[in-house]
Formats: structure tokens, sequence, C-alpha cells
């Protein structure tokens, strides 16, 4: 029997650790496993993106652009991929032009080689510079669309997107299921559409979130339907939130008519590897293991819980329930964008504003934003009446063209605002890391010569903590008590 | 579109908590979700088998013919189903005929509708007996066929096996996959030959634990190949060791040729009980999330643990490689048998005595039992040298017929041992109790009338464990401390 390859991303380096560890991991828990993960015959390694940036120069006193150079000595076979949120790049507005190619530039001339680029809104407009920036790279451009059920969202809609992707040159189409909304038919229609319209060589990649416990079989359909390349996650850092396991995926396919060819000794030299690190990582780890409600709340876990918050915040936790209602409101009101960042925050913001303070009668300047266009259009109508509001209480006018056109050039004044940041290096990655975070990159430059500050608990931290919890085993321990109105030191042990 | 029903068997009862609470839940834990579980349109709901049994009376002082009654009248809609190992019933070794026909009648009689009967070797002749008391009832008999890996097990082969089963009188086969190793190929090549050969209208129910992460897509696959009815645990209580979760089943035939017809608000409600069950049973919770291992190693988890403890205990902690590398040989040896309880603990510690001590220097009684035929046939051929060691080692002779008949009739004295005991009630129920667990019956029966006593933590101890965990906010602790040689006592605060 003759089988179709199939492709796999491995995910470990990037989303895995995003969605099971909260982007704590520090690159020198990587750094071991990187041969094995070079060798295993991975289409590609997802590692590098907008949280995992963030995360380095927030937390871990990390230089991103020293990862992503590290990533590629030591991984000179497999191609480095990442996730690029279109005109956004890695931060959280829109970039004037020039900013995208020269970020675009700097990570290809870095080592990345297949940028997969979204947009939160599918708005083709919003990925059309970063696709042409990567593409006069000779880089990989990975056309993505995100997945998301709602009235307006049809089979016919995903085909004609990925269709007008092709155009602006994507050599691949990525589908991103964030939310584990990806139900195994839906998958199967809408790629068999793909292939059957734009051809059989159209090569799709597919990601999913492992959230609802279905999407190893929406993976089984979609190579079925002929995609090409799926995205899974070695077994140790797998499931829950994060994504279907490696291992689990090769197991799925033997005996039938595909394959990957991994090698099996080389995953296990991964799993083990990660399976030592996670514990030390046990602080950031997210507990769900598997979670259906989305299909019919359709308000994924990570926004659902950011507005329970909200409404504590305001002593008004009992009131989840009608937020919830809300919610499907508001995002049809809002033309059904999907609920990812940064969406999925505007929307439940916007849900928890109206149920305490009445439908709009307060906005948010990002849910105003929204309703005028600014993030660009959604695939439903916008309601007119929220329009109209939203007009009337931001000042600011509807736009209907792509919305960085509406920005006036800033690449000059971020190189002159990084040269007067203490402890910047003058490189143009410096401007960018600015650029993408400029309330954490001060601080980073400041303490960056002080080299990486890992956040994960030491091997011996976490030996004294599993003596600590076997109670009789540890020694004495001190403590300062009172004792008739005097403090005494004194030594307290088991008795 | 028209759509085939499914059917689901819900496990929470029984497998859901024996694979991830070791069986610890007691009933009063369990009632409150019973009419969510009757009304939910389930096919039958797994609520009874050795484990849950052996639990009852070994760490709950629940007598278990009081739970199968309770569930009856809980459940007056739903088919109550159970697990049997054939000739054994719920013991470890096999039971004279008479015993059999009269435990098989009084569970049918205390309210059991299906029951699943397997042999631990796939042994026919150690089903048949049982099989046939149930069809005598008129209650489902379900002939059951354990899957592995081996040189001799064949698609043609478990065929075959499924014929020698209807041919029993089976009104349904079932698939029991306890080790995940069923995966979606063979499990729908399997099923399509059972169709083609035994007619479409063969009902076919298929069980998969969850452990390797690969079995909902093998359930996908069975259904494609005609399976009728499937094994899922309610979310709350699933996936590691358990199962597939019934919420994620329901949403993954969402759109296709096949439904369930399950009522969505009852699985809520069932989902959100156990959610609130599960944490006062922490302690007995199974760790495991996913592991392949078993399609390398062929070495149930289980099974893994057990030979490192034995090893551990004789100082040799350091062999588990080499006793891993005896299994195969003596499953090979032993024929092939299915690692699952008892062959798994059989063939594995035989295989820690070889490494030890030298091939087959000393054999387990149970091993010669198994090379002599004493537990039935392995679909393998034994390995002639061994038998005969088995032969000179044990002084018994090898037989070639139905263990059974080897047995000698022992329903009068096991009635005559239960009179002489302690608090027995002098029904056929409690002489059952005493055939299946001689060692723990006893006890049991002497403490019966105190009442259940459940091994949960109370929510008042889970909710001082939670403040306890919060550290600083708790109140000053009291201590008794030594102080210039005198006992004082003390409260401590933290500074």
């Amino acid at each position: 029997m003759s089988q179709r390859k199939i492709g796999v991303t491995e995910l470990v380096l990037r989303d895995g650790h995003q969605s099971l560890l909260a982007t704590r991991m520090a690159l020198e828990d990587m750094v071991e496993a990187c041969e094995d993960i070079d060798k295993a015959g991975y289409w590609s390694v997802e590692c590098w993106g907008g949280a995992t940036y963030d995360s380095c120069i927030r937390f871990l006193n990390e230089d991103p652009w020293v990862r992503l150079r590290t990533f590629r000595e030591l991984m000179p076979n497999t191609q480095l991929q990442m996730l690029l949120r279109g005109q956004n790049l890695l931060g959280y507005r829109h970039y004037e032009d020039e900013v995208v190619d020269r970020f675009v530039q700097k990570s290809a001339e870095n080592g990345m080689d297949v940028f997969r680029v979204f947009d939160a809104l599918n708005d083709p407009r919003n990925l059309e510079r970063a696709m042409k920036s990567v593409v006069a790279t000779g880089k990989h451009a990975q056309g993505t669309i995100c997945y998301t059920i709602s009235p307006v969202h049809t089979v016919e809609g995903y085909v004609k997107l990925a269709g007008r992707l092709l155009d602006m040159g994507a050599q691949s189409i990525a589908f991103k299921d964030m939310a584990a909304l990806l139900q195994p038919q839906p998958a199967y229609d809408i790629i068999r559409g793909i292939k059957e319209t734009y051809g059989e060589d159209t090569q799709i990649n597919v990601h999913c979130h492992s959230t609802t416990g279905v999407t190893l079989v929406t993976l089984q359909k979609a190579i079925e339907a002929g995609a090409d390349v799926v995205d899974t996650s070695i077994s140790s850092l797998s499931l829950g939130p994060g994504h279907n396991p490696t291992e689990s995926f090769v197991a799925m396919l033997e005996g039938t008519a595909f394959t990957t060819d991994l090698d099996q000794d080389r995953l296990i030299g991964i799993r083990d590897h990660f399976a030592k690190i996670r514990p030390k990582y046990k602080e950031f780890e997210s507990a769900t293991l598997v979670d259906t409600d989305i299909f019919a709340s359709q308000i994924p876990g990570g926004m659902l819980s950011n507005m329970e918050s909200q409404l504590k915040a305001q002593g008004a936790g009992d009131r989840t329930k009608e937020v919830m209602d809300m919610v499907p409101i508001v995002k049809a009101d809002a033309g059904h964008p999907p609920l990812v960042t940064p969406s999925s925050q505007i929307v439940g913001t916007q849900a928890v504003f109206n149920v305490l303070m009445g439908p709009y009668k307060r906005m948010t300047a990002e849910f105003t934003d929204l309703m005028l266009g600014y993030y660009g259009e959604s695939l439903g109508e916008r309601n007119p009446d929220v329009i109209k509001i939203a007009e009337e209480q931001s000042n600011k006018p509807v736009i209907t063209d792509r919305p960085a056109n509406h920005l006036p050039p800033e690449w000059d004044q971020l190189v002159a605002e990084t040269a007067k940041l203490e402890g910047n290096d003058g490189t143009e990655e410096d401007v960018l890391t600015y650029a993408m975070f400029p309330n954490v990159a001060p601080a980073f430059f400041a303490t960056r010569d002080e080299g990486p500050k890992s956040v994960a608990k030491t091997e011996a931290q976490l030996k004294a903590e599993a003596e600590g919890q076997a109670g009789a085993s540890t020694g004495p321990i001190s403590y300062k008590v009172s004792l008739g109105g005097r403090e005494h030191s004194v030594k307290v042990e088991p008795a």
C-alpha cells in the first residue's frame, strides 16, 4: 500500500507551553531537546510568536532575538515557524507598513522560515502587507483562517477566504482552531472544498487545540479530506487547553493510507525531556482537562474567566449568566467576529459593561473602534444602530478602507525613541522590540545585561517541596514564637 | 440526511471511577446523578463489576447488592450493565458451574439487564457457562473479546472468535480495549469483518480506554465500520487511564451521518455532579494524562509499575530494562495471552523472577497453572520446554479441556461456611459475596450494620485544606514545644 506522508508541526516550543504553562518556559529548558526535535523529521517547529516574545522580555529577561538565533543554530535541518498577527505583528495595535516590512525582514534574517499570518477578524486586508513582505523575503508565507461558528460563517465562505489568501501569494493555507471548535465534519467539508476549488496540491495546514476533546478526530477527518500538515505537541506537554499529543497522532495513522515518518526514538527523547521540565513550571499550569461548554456557549474558557473576574471586581459576581447571554448579542452586533485575542476581550468587556450599565450606555474605546471599522471588517454586517452610538460616544468617523491606510509613517520616530532608552544596543531588532512592547521594552533593555532569569523552580527546590509534603521526613523547623509576652527562637520537630 | 443512531454506554458509575479514582466512589456520591443518567437516553449504564463489588465490602462497608437494587430503583428506564469475568465471575479463580448459575440468576433478579462476559485469555470455554446462564434468565448476554496485539492475533482470528461467541447465544459482541491499544484502522477492519461475516445486524459494542490518546478516533472509525454502541464516561470523570468524554463523543458526531440523541441538558447535570464529587477523592486519583509507550513495549502502565515495585522490594530497582525485555519472551512462551488481570500480573511476576533467578529457575504457582492449562487456552502455542519445567516444578499434569470441568461441586459448602459467619443475613446474595471474596466478606458481614463508610473527604475538610494551602491567610496554629526542657503550649503566627 502506498502511503501519503503527512507533515507535522511540533508546537511544544511555542503554543504548547503557551497554552499549558502560561508561556513561561525559558530557553535554557528547551536547548537540550533541540537536537531531537531537529532530527525527528518534523515539517516545521513552531517556536516564536507574540506571547513568547512578550514573556521573554516581561518575565524571563531574555532577548527574543537571541532565542530565535539560538533555535536557528541548534536546529539547522528544520523549518522554524512563527505566528504573526498580520498588521498587528506581535503587538496589540496596527503598525504602519514600513514597520511590518522591517519586522518580517529582520525575522527572516535571524532565521525564521515559515510565517503563519493571521488576523483576528479574518479581514484579508490586515494580512496583505505582511504576506507581501514574507513573499519578498523568499520565505514561506502561510495565509491563515481563524475558525469560528456563527450564523454568517459557512463552508463556502471559508473556501472563498482561502482563495483570497492564495491570491496574496500564500504558499499554504492554515486553519487555526484556537477554541477547539472545529468538529470533524466541517473540517472535512471545508478542506475538501478548498482542495476541489483551488487544486489538490494546495497545501493545507491544520492547527487545533484539544480543549473540547474532539480534535484528534478532526485531524483524522482533515487528513482524509486532503490536509497536508497538522500541528501537534509532544505528549508530555499536550492535551487540555493545549494540543493533541504528537505520539498519539503517529499511532492513530498506523496501518492507514497515511504516515508521518517521524523518528519514534527522537519523539521519546523529546517527551522525556519535557516530562522532566514540566514540574518546574507547575505553578503556572492550567487545570482544565476537557471542556465542551463552548459548543453551546460559543464562549472560550479564557474569555469566560476574564469576564468573571471583571464582574467580581465590580461586586457583581452573581451576574455571570446575564453576561453569558449578552455575549452572543454583542458578538452579533459587531458582525460575528471570531472570538480570539483581541476580539474576545473587546466583546467580553463590552458585554460586562452592557449588563452593569445598560446596553451600550458606555462603550469601551476598543469596542467603538471595533464598531467603526478600525480593526477591519467583520464577516457579518455590523448593527447600524450600535455604529451610530459608537460614533456619538467616540466622536470618530466610520472607516471602510484598510485600517493601516490611516496610519502615518512611524519608523523614524520609533528609532529615535529607542535610541534614548538605556541599554538599547542600537540594532533594528531593539527598535522592533520597543515597537511591539513599548511599556515593557525599556525595563528589559536596562536589565538585559544581567542575563536570563528563569521563573522555573530548580530541581533542588522541587526536591525540597516533595520532602516537605512528605511531612515527617523533614528536619526541625525554626520558628519565632511568643510565650508569656516574650519572643523566643525555637525549633519544632515532629514527635 | 437520515442519521444512524449510535447507542452510548455511560461508564462513570463503574469503570470511570475505577480507572480514575481507584474504585473508591461511594453510592451516596452517585445517587443524585441517577435521575439525569436515567433520562439522558443512554443505551445502558455500566454500574457493577468485580472491582466495585470488592471496593464496596473492602473499603466502603457497603452491600454491593444494595447498591445494585438502589440503581435499579433510581434508574427504571435504563439498562443496567455489569462486567463479568466469565467462569471467574467477580473473583480471582474459576468457580464451579452451579455458583456461576446462581450468581447470574441473583444478579438478574436484583436488577441487572446486560451482562458483558469476558475471559482474560479469550478462551471461549471460560465464557460458555456464564453466557448460557444469562441466556436462561432472558437478559442480554454480551460476548466479549479482549483486544491485544501479538504475532498470533489477526483480524481473521478476532472475527472467528466473535463467531464462537455468537454461537453461544451472544446478543451482541463487545470489543474490550482495556489498554487503549486499539488503533483506528484495526478497529475498522475487525468490525467490518464481523459485520460482513455474520450480518450487518450483528450488534457490536466498543469499549476503549483513553490512555494512549488515540481512541476517540478509534470510536469514529468503529462507527464508520458499523459499530452500534460505544462506551464513554462523562467529561468530569474522563481521559487519562479512563475513557473518552461522553460530551466530546456527542460533539464529534455533529453534522455527520451518525447521531446519539443524548439529552445535552442531562449530560450537563451529570457532568456538574461529578465535577463536584471528584475533588473529594483526590488522594485516590491517577496522575497519568497520556502514555503511548504501550505501542512499543506492549506492557500496560499498571503492570509496569507493579513490576517496578517488585524489583525495588528485592533491591533490584535498576533492572527494569531487563524485565521489560523479558516480558515479551514470557508472554510468547505462554502463548501470547492478552495482558489484563490476572494474566498481566502472572506474566509480569514471572518476568521479574526470571531476571532475578534465571529463566524459569523458579515459577510462581500461578504461572505453572497458566502454562499447564488451568486458566484455559491461549491463542498461541505454549512453549513445550517451559510446559515441561512447569510440570516438574508443580507436580501437576497438563489439562486440555475446560478448566472448570476439574472443579467439584462447591455450592453447599459455600452455604455452610457462610452460615457460620457472624452478621450473615442468610441470603444467597451473602453466600455469593463470601464465594467471591472469602478473605474480605467475614469482616464486612460483621460490620455491615454500621452502614456505609465513605472514604471521601467531606466538603468541610476540602474547604479547610484549601484554606490551609492559602498559607498566610490562616490563623495562628497551636503547637506543643519544648523550651528549656519544659513543654509549653504556644500559638505560632506567620510573621
